[in-house]
């Protein structure tokens, strides 16, 4: 079978309808039909099934397929038949009440077992999928039916024809280099000393080496690529609350990843008391009473970096002449709550990255991007003197929401940089290091940013990450400066004495 | 009354006591009475009140007031006794079994109703309150007893006395100055759009005007001050697990006013899709039902800034040469949860501070405080050209844990740096926009830090907050360039165009 709607519903009616019962039935039999019709393939309009009058009460049956939906027709209906029994009879319609909607969907599988919003049941005889919807007016207006159809049609699309792959296609790649070096650096940089474990998960401090290696780093993105591209320093909030990750799209799916915010639920210090006596009698923090004493999450930490931006730009109309707008942030930390298990430099949970971002029109979006690419590709060959390559991938603006594939816009989409690692050995895995990305106009469009031309607007994000940039160059060329590059060299300048343990 | 510990428990034997009542009888009347005196003035020694054996028990009950407390007096006994019955009788003493633990102690007040851990119940009669202890064996060992005890003094103290006073004593004031500037700056970089408020409490967007603010700030206190005094540079953790702040202190009292930070309970997709799924039908994030997806807090947000630095040396010796040992750290946000209202740049939730740490012998430590408050005084008077004070004042690290007055050690303790802000009025608070703390050896103590040497090491700390620098130079100068000193405008430079808006 066909997906189907079929919707039991109600006008609340201000007085007794009987009297207009000749008159709604001519409606219904008539220009409800044209309503219902339009827009809608031939055979495919929502079909009124029944109908009553009772009790202050228009009674209504309504089935369709996916065009004209059983909501959307009940709601086209609603003022035709309020002007009609309104002039006539002096009634007015108060409202809408829901008895009972199903949506019937196909599907070769069952989709498991699922809490959805708004779905009272769900059940799966073999070939269909019974949705028993618990909604109202308020749901039909906003569309919560197309939602789920919408999501339970990904999920039956999952099911059947499992996730899409991650999409991977070459772009360039640098000649194979040989390395003087075939170690692990994290574990070379702990017995230097150079870094020790934070007290937290995937968490590092860094001491004076290493902390010049970053600021080294940070000096090359700033005088050789930002500084003679136009970009200017800002200072993005690195707290990020849902409204910002509903705009951006994360609110959709980056759940598992994210280190959550709670606020306390007061300042009064009388209200602590109780957990700051617990502490201090047992010398254990009580984390399970505090959790009660926090309020639900308000967001959590900075992930992604350039969405807290937005709220700069957001509601905004920008004179034309500013594009392309060109930023960059560097003023604090990002977090993700990685996958078990130790690692090193190379995947962690709390890292430091230089966020790039510009917008504009399409054209001088892409060519930001490539005037990026090519001060990248100076910097990899000719100051890093490292072996690389980029290749076209899934956009991280999809995979941070759950999708995978290609963006449907051809010159949007992610550019990963990737190095190998000569410690994994020949057929190690190679390091995602750095991207470039061109996000169509997902940004400016879900933060209402506007071009005073009226043109769309487009824009890009490039992220330097301080702690990749490590581990793939020094799993290349090795902790000992001997072994690095003369343009490197001379931008680093001496080692730091760093601090020493007995 | 005076104090009194009131303690009824058992010696669980390893079979029945009986036949060694003589025994026990002698040491209990005898060898005991100067075993539970020792270290007691005249009269104040714990006394047995009563004992008796049965069922594989040695029942006693110990009374005693501050000097040798009934359950030192009981731990005490454990050994001599076994001693007695072993040798004498095979009979092995296997645990201790607590009856009842009472404490008495004289209040003018009550403390009223709190819920403390191993107290059953807490009375007052308007003359003493009585504690009746819920402990055991492991309690007793762990001083359990004495840390209720400690914290129901202070409570009392605090009834009666009240909370002493924020200390404060001025110790350098610059000269009046006039003010070309009235205005509340942050209303005046609101309307240059050189700050937006972001979406999260007390958080602001910095455009790129601020952002070089901050940044020439930054310049000033590397150039002047860190690279001539010597310190490298480091990079601090930013999310601070609970057993940092054990070791800091901060356990103690700094709940009210941390955001605190809890990971999800497993990275499973599939965990996370109900949260996912509501969001897509609903466009709402159902944050209860994160909060029963996430675990306990596993600590917040960076709040002192240099607590997560101790991880790096905790437990290690320092060779005696490495001191004085300097370090600094701007790498990320500081996070707090303010008081409500709409605040200013001059009280923020988020904000951006250079961290300074240096540590060593007493005269060191010291000796690199002064150092830094001479560089402190030419950049705010030769650069900056503000109108300032300095003032001793309630130790950060006391008033963090809850306490106020002054540090017990004489040159320990905070210097507050305060500016007048013109547009707050003659007779306005003033700002205090930078501390330099030496906190004697409580870091190094409560980290385990040792020197080479076996000197007891000191540290100190001193936090350059650049919203509060930038709250006091603005209010006092305003945002025109043309107003600001020479010295600041030639280390600024030009000042960018920034983002405008239609």
């Amino acid at each position: 079978m066909d997906l189907e709607f079929r919707l039991k519903a109600a006008f609340r009616t201000s007085g007794d309808p009987t009297p207009a019962m000749d008159a709604i039935q001519e409606f219904l039999e008539g220009q409800a039909l044209k309503v219902l019709a339009k827009g809608a393939p031939e055979g495919e309009e929502a079909k009124i099934k029944s109908w009553n009058v009772k009790d202050n009460r228009i009674d209504i049956e309504i089935v369709s397929g996916r065009y004209v939906r059983s909501h959307d027709a009940l709601i086209r209906l609603r003022k035709p038949l309020a002007g009609k029994i309104g002039k006539e009879y002096h009634l007015g319609i108060r409202g809408i009440d829901v008895d009972e909607f199903v949506i019937k969907m196909p599907s070769e599988k069952s989709v498991g077992d699922l809490k959805l919003p708004h779905v009272r049941s769900m059940d799966y005889d073999g070939e269909c999928i019974t949705l028993n919807l618990d909604v109202g007016e308020a749901e039909l207006e906003n569309r919560v039916p197309d939602r789920i159809l919408t999501l339970m049609e990904d999920k039956i699309r999952e099911k059947v024809y499992g996730g899409k792959t991650e999409h991977w296609n070459l772009l360039w790649q640098s000649e194979k280099k040989a390395h003087p070096f075939e170690k692990d650096p994290t574990q070379e940089m702990l017995e230097k000393g150079w870094i020790k474990r934070g007290a937290s998960r995937g968490q590092w401090i860094h001491g004076p080496q290493s902390t010049k290696l970053f600021r080294t780093f940070e000096k090359i993105v700033l005088e050789e690529l930002l500084e003679p591209l136009g970009y200017q320093e800002m200072i993005f909030p690195k707290l990020v609350p849902w409204d910002v990750w509903k705009k951006s799209g994360h609110a959709k799916g980056v759940y598992p990843e994210i280190y959550y915010v709670c606020p306390p639920k007061t300042r009064d210090p009388e209200y602590w008391e109780e957990v700051a006596d617990h502490y201090k009698v047992t010398k254990e923090v009580p984390t399970e009473l505090i959790k009660e004493k926090i309020g639900d999450p308000i967001g959590g930490l900075c992930y992604a970096q350039c969405p807290p931006f937005w709220m700069y730009l957001q509601g905004e109309t920008i004179p034309t002449e500013s594009f392309p707008l060109k930023v960059f942030d560097r003023s604090g930390t990002s977090h993700r709550y990685e996958s078990g298990g130790i690692h090193g430099m190379e995947r962690v949970d709390e890292f430091h990255r230089i966020e790039i971002v510009w917008l504009g029109t399409k054209e001088q979006v892409v060519k930001a991007s490539e005037e990026l690419h090519e001060r990248y590709m100076h910097i990899f060959n000719e100051i890093l003197d490292l072996e690389w390559r980029k290749a076209w991938v899934t956009p991280w603006f999809m995979a941070q929401e759950g999708l995978a594939g290609v963006s449907d816009e051809q010159s949007a989409g992610t550019t990963d940089y990737e190095a190998p690692l000569p410690y994994r050995g020949e057929d190690g895995e190679w390091l995602e290091f750095q991207n470039v990305s061109v996000n169509g106009n997902k940004y400016p469009s879900g933060f209402n940013v506007k071009n005073q031309s009226g043109e769309e607007l487009w824009s890009g994000c490039s992220g330097v990450g301080l702690e990749r940039w490590t581990s793939a160059f020094l799993a290349q060329k090795g902790l000992d400066p001997e072994n690095w590059p003369e343009e490197f060299r001379k931008r680093f300048g001496e080692m730091p004495d760093g601090i020493s343990f007995f």
